[in-house]
């Protein structure tokens, strides 16, 4: 792997996780199979039951999707009304930048470069800041709650108040909770949800280890959650996810079973990690973010052991780091790290 | 079944074929299971691989996005960049009414609903036309060819001449092919594709008989390709759709025996209803459009026998019939109907 290819590849693998193709097309020679740490989806996946062949064939039904809303409401204590189902999380970011077109979106970073881009496709002048109290000024203001790479958790009580602020001038917060699900600290926004201008958004297939099938809710207030189903418009997930979504998230045995594991794996990766060299800065159950002076080199190291990790192009200096699921896959992380 | 529950659910069923759950409500005594007969989804679904554990694990890769998208295009005769992915047909219809404002949409009437429903809802003003040249006056024109419910089909060359006019004013055209897979005429507007401010729209999950899929294709000029491509945002479609999709679409020789099973299957019903005093206005292979003077009594009639049907609120002596699937639902259909 020489220089050149590496900055491309820093650079395109920068973008999102997952990319497994680029990462192989820049070290063929690495091991077999590669070891994805690069993304934010739990890599114990809820296990998949039979899906009947109907859910395939047949148009999802309005009965079905009100199902599926219904028991994602009681999973995230909201109103059934106000869930609204979609196929990902990133297609409601996609449709709310074309929804409420603003002038200036405020992001509390650095964080989910997802959301920036969505509203700059839509003409929207983005801007990110460090200090919640700064969001106060823009049309619009998304936080990611806990916050991806970091972990940082803003309390129901502050984004309450910022988004008193925010409303009163006609605007909107956007409280992006993808990774609250495995988060022990019990603050999602949904219990305090405003009754206006206020969205939450929560991730089916990060949590269950399901992010191919296509996911995710919206928990919106009224004035958002009318338009936002609108604009989704009919049969907006699958079958196979209504199905599959039904079943898991009525399943709280599962869920704390597995936060209970991702939390031990979460504090086994940062032992590990810390032995190596790196200093941890935080993260949640499904990903670890840490600071080392050769990240780069590290990231490029671990590249050819066949092991994608997530780089960020404006910080170098980080890495965030995947829990890693099975025996085969720690051992060859600790390998690769140089532990016996 | 009393006149004014009828009524309610004449306009319901009316909205969308499919509505299993509100036809049930309606007749609880109707025998199981029930035949929907009220859709334009292929009743034989393409036969179901099995669908690795990664596909519905991981977010899909771009690589595989883009080896779908590949398929697709030679499929359709597109070019790949041109050819873009999407969780159904019904979420670029509902997309391209936000990318793309407009204050006066034409549709060549009487034809699917979802159309007007869109733009209606991004604020447009839709009015239905009957003659393909009175839509030369709008900012888009759309046209479902060949149409939803009659099989109406206009020529790729008066599409054309169409599109010459609107393009030039700034306006786009959209062509709706949900239909086009399973006709033998030929007449596909996609090797004709103008160089700009056109779209054609094809359906996997109705040919294919996997509407919960939730698969669909545009095959866009390019500057409307780019902007859909960045408005549905990464990862538009799930794996397992990738993961079948590929393989479906590259299945010319289960397409073309379709073919000709759903043309036999489309004589054969159109001989039935002509035989119970149903005049024949057309269709495709996928559904029959029927005129009879007690059409409403008769989608009464069905629906005590367990048969949905479709009916439209505006036309109230027309019925929609998709194509039975096996024995047992052509016997039922012909009994039901009065046959010995």
């Amino acid at each position: 792997m020489s220089e050149a290819p590496f900055e491309a590849a820093w650079s395109a693998l920068s973008y999102h996780g997952g990319n497994l193709g680029a990462a192989r097309r820049l070290c063929p020679e690495a091991p077999e199979p590669w070891i994805d740490l690069s993304t934010g989806v739990n890599p114990h996946p809820y296990p998949l039951p039979a899906v009947p062949l109907e859910s395939w064939a047949r148009l999802p039904e309005v009965d079905h999707l009100a199902a599926l809303e219904s028991v994602a409401a009681h999973r995230y204590g909201a109103a059934p009304a106000q869930t609204i189902a979609a196929p990902g999380t990133q297609a409601i970011i996609q449709l709310l930048a074309r929804l409420r077109p603003a002038a200036r979106v405020g992001i509390l970073g650095f964080s989910y470069s997802g959301h920036a881009h969505a509203w700059r496709a839509a003409g929207a002048g983005v801007a990110t800041v460090e200090d919640i109290a700064e969001l106060a000024a823009f049309d619009v203001a998304i936080i990611v709650n806990p916050n991806n790479p970091d972990g940082r958790l803003a309390s129901p009580a502050s984004l309450v108040a910022l988004h008193q602020g925010i409303a009163a001038r006609g605007g909107m917060v956007v409280v992006d909770e993808a990774f609250m699900d495995l988060d022990g600290r019990g603050q999602s926004l949904v219990p305090a949800l405003p009754a206006s201008s206020a969205i939450v958004l929560r991730s089916f297939g990060k949590t269950y280890g399901l992010a191919g099938l296509r996911l995710g809710f919206a928990i919106a207030s009224p004035d958002l959650a009318g338009p936002l189903r609108t604009a989704l418009g009919p049969w907006p997930v699958s079958g196979p996810a209504i199905a599959i979504g039904c079943g898991a998230l009525a399943d709280d045995a599962w869920l704390e079973e597995t936060r209970l594991r991702l939390e031990r794996d979460a504090r086994r990766l940062d032992r590990l990690l810390v032995k190596c060299g790196f200093e941890m800065l935080g993260g949640a159950a499904l990903f670890r973010l840490a600071r080392h002076a050769d990240a780069q080199a590290l990231f490029a190291h671990l590249l050819r052991h066949g092991i994608l990790t997530r780089p960020f192009a404006a910080l170098p200096d980080r890495l965030r780091f995947g829990v890693p699921a099975g025996a085969e896959s720690w051992r060859r992380l600790e390998s690769a790290l140089g532990r016996p």
